[in-house]
């Protein structure tokens, strides 16, 4: 169970010519099957590769949308079949609410890592005029499958677990753990009810939900080519890691409902297409770089795998376990961190190779295996709770926010945020750069910072809420961020709050997704929410 | 988190007089709410008490039909309240689908401990005749959420973890764990899959099916009065717990999906009725006396609650962690044994108050918990897996069985079993007591041997499968054996196999409940079957 052997057999290959049959575009782009041999073994249509260029792409989704319109959804054979077709896992798929004609052209055509790239901003500049909603905003909420009500106080859970456990109870095992993508007018989310969902982005209709999956899906959808990943994976241990864990101080996290690894859906129809398990969960966000697709495991693996296939190109073995670290491309390079031990990796993500490894002094618990390293300008901004320590008889933790050169590892600077109490669960605060500023939140006091990204220097210090542990957002001069039960608005340059907009239930390490004049949310309470910025700034 | 005091917050009452209106029965029986205040709170029509005698049960059991026919299904205010009520976690009712007629007669009227009682024999003997189904038996198949065809060879996630290993992991967190439920011609279930089941037990067709948990449901149902209780909870441990068992060896098992405690739910509707919330899984099936429900948790804790009402009687702390060692109910005793430390106990059911404990030299590992005690002629009889070695470089076990003398704990025999490899994930066999013979597996070599009960000498010893673990089964002189993928049926004085039925899939720790001409089972590939007598033997 502990050998990373197996998972190279998690795809399996047609010849060419088998699968073609399928395929109503040009370019075939990949054969798969589904997890474990569940359904038939198919093709599936690709895209072409082609320069970018504006009249291009317009060119290409034109064709894109009149081929779906003409031939109605692609077929795909490697469907999960549930034996039980009518059964609550069974995939929904409603073409009638995918976005037609000019809807088609909202957001970013591809999302490539956690928050959309290694800088952790998940924004979007529309850059041409579009249908009035694109800057006007739309306003909408949707039911997850176990959607606990918004206008509920407290958290499922807060009489048995009480109300902060019960909290990050939900986050883990219920909702939403991160933010959702946006990708050409859909809307992508992963939640912990087992469902990945895919809504029309104007309207918050459901186009497909599937659960091919039967696990925790705690990540942000990455979405390129004609596939959404999904990274599958709980925060369990089983009962022999727990004394491999007493014995060697070492153990596999992530035993869960079923499997863990990385599931490639149909990102129009929500079709499985191929599955890759991983012994040890999956719950970071797999990060894409042209065909390759990077992620990491509850083993200490990191694996680099052909996106259109499943098929893997190399592993590398580290210690520790990733949890919540998403790995991060940038320059070549791979970035990301395990926990327990901690430690900051970067790998040469062509090989896999280890070019170098820094931690963070005092790092304490899982504090680093729980942050996503944000890269910029040469730069790669890291943070950790270090220091456990008890304070008037509480136990405490002091984060501390380090940057080292991207290159060399070298540290560049390196500060001390507020000590305050040991958070449950989630230990970090995942920090964004945009432009030479970095903000980072601490989990621990619930403030959020500027820093100057080269020098570190404390730019302003906000601090509103209990726990801050989501990268902030920037568009248009203004800083997003989703805290608690609410959306803040703030003015990047001074902290001021500008806006403050209650949107009930309670956000995990959630990025507001800032599209035009509309912030997209997920919950832990297992809802999506689409807020027109007019509704929050008052205009 | 690991304080206990919250599991007393579970029920909330309401005055008898509110309650009262909605109930068409003359008995006011009992009132809660959802699970932590999901949906509104209500009452719910109760059974009136009466001397069962088998005129008095067919007369009232007359009144219960034609009420039903006439009004409906009762109302309940309880109800979970998907925000998204076309979610698929929503209950599913299909009356039309619910036994009528004489079909309500098929079975026991109760089901109150794991395989009925606490002998473990999941049998029962029609006493009156009945519809010729009732003796002639029927055959279905009935594929739950995440049915895993009965054709495939190996189970899911083989490639990824292993035949063997993906056996088991498709037991803890996939399909169902333990065997069904039949009481009054209905066929209850708890899956893995997040659900439980309610189906007909001529036709297979789904009366209701219900997911008010969110978590694993791994017990055999228990059922009385109009409730079936449902025990929540699954195997994994989180890191805090992890932590926490390297410094002391104790630990808290159990932080899942949703949410670890007993559910109550109307059995002929699958409304949620209570929710009881524990720290800690409730792995084990809970066990019922008259008016109390007796479970017991991962963390140690040994619960009676009002079985109408989930108002707590009493809570009793023991060291350990309850696996699936389900409380055997007998003589105004609980019997039931915790893991790490291994030790076995008797409680006085009234006051909790431990009578004394026993353990079995040498106990390894989880197996004392795994196991439930099988009680019967004032006899405990228990068994683990002792003495880990290597032989020949492979990790092997020893399984012993014991018997002690239920009132004062004195041990009467102890026998060893044959020495085998460590198994995957649960490790006992399950006893059962029939008569002056008990019959138990080995869950190392696969054999099924009957000894004496009251002297522990063998009768028998028959191998023919890897893995024995389940609770035999015993009914006009013939014993049933559901293991790996098979049914077997042996003569009980010689123990030679008279048949061999192929079901498909792999039978966890699953007895046959065999009932008339019918044999009901469930499997780890989420599958709950029907075979009739005469398609197994020939005749």
């Amino acid at each position: 169970m502990f050998s990373e052997k197996g998972t190279f057999r998690g795809a399996l290959f047609l010849s060419e010519e088998t699968a073609h049959f399928y395929s109503p575009f040009p370019v075939f782009e990949g054969i798969s099957q589904g997890p474990d041999g569940w359904g038939e073994i198919g093709s599936h249509p690709g895209k072409r590769r082609i320069p970018v260029t504006s009249s291009l792409i317009f060119q290409y989704r034109l064709a894109v949308f009149l081929v779906c319109l003409i031939f109605g959804p692609a077929p795909s054979l490697a469907e999960t079949v549930p034996v039980a077709p009518q059964g609550p896992f069974a995939r929904v798929y409603l073409p009638q609410n995918a976005p037609t004609g000019p809807d088609l052209f909202f957001g970013p055509m591809v999302w490539e890592q956690m928050n959309r790239d290694a800088t952790h901003n998940a924004a979007f500049r529309l850059e041409r005029s579009g249908p009035s909603w694109f800057s006007g905003g739309v306003g909408w909420r949707f039911a997850e499958a176990r959607a606990w009500p918004l206008w509920k106080k407290k958290p499922f859970g807060a009489r048995t677990y009480g109300e902060t456990e019960a909290g990050a109870v939900q986050t883990q095992f219920y909702g939403n753990a991160l933010g959702v993508s946006v990708v050409d007018g859909i809307v992508y989310a992963e939640s912990d009810d087992m469902f990945a969902y895919a809504l029309n982005a104007r309207t918050g209709q459901l186009i497909w939900r599937n659960s091919p999956v039967g696990n925790h899906l705690m990540g942000n959808p990455v979405v390129k080519g004609r596939f959404v990943y999904l990274s599958a994976g709980g925060v369990g241990f089983n009962f022999a890691n727990v004394v491999r864990f007493r014995r060697t101080g070492r153990a596999v996290r992530g035993m869960d409902v079923s499997y863990n690894g990385i599931y490639a859906l149909d990102r129009r129809t929500g079709h499985l297409i191929w599955h890759y398990g991983s012994v040890g969960e999956v719950m970071p966000t797999p990060a894409i770089q042209g065909h390759t697709l990077f992620f990491a495991t509850g083993s200490g693996g990191v694996h680099a795998l052909d996106r259109r296939t499943g098929r893997s190109l190399w592993v590398t073995r580290l210690q520790g376990n990733d949890n919540m670290s998403s790995p991060a491309y940038a320059g070549g390079r791979i970035f990301l961190a395990m926990a327990v031990p901690p430690r900051l990796y970067s790998l040469d993500a062509r090989t896999g190779k280890v070019m170098w490894s820094e931690t963070i002094e005092g790092a304490a618990n899982t504090g680093m295996g729980d942050v996503s390293p944000a890269v910029s300008h040469g730069i790669v901004v890291m943070d950790t709770v270090t220091a456990p320590r008890k304070v008037l008889g509480k136990p405490t933790l002091q984060p501390v926010i380090e940057a080292f050169d991207a290159v060399s590892g070298k540290p560049l600077w390196r500060k001390k945020m507020g000590r305050g109490p040991v958070p449950p669960a989630f230990k970090g605060g995942v920090p964004m750069i945009h432009g030479s500023v970095v903000y980072v939140g601490s989990p621990v006091n619930g403030e959020y910072e500027a820093r100057n990204l080269l020098t570190g220097k404390l730019i302003w210090r906000w601090k509103r809420v209990s726990s801050a542990r989501s990268a902030p957002t920037y568009l248009h001069h203004r800083l997003y961020i989703a805290a608690e039960d609410s959306l803040y608005v703030l003015d990047p340059k001074t902290g001021r709050q500008i806006a403050r907009k209650t949107v009930g239930g309670r956000m995990g390490i959630v990025s507001p997704v800032v599209i035009g004049g509309t912030v997209y949310l997920a919950n832990s309470w297992d809802w999506i929410v689409a807020i027109p910025l007019s509704d929050i700034t008052g205009r």
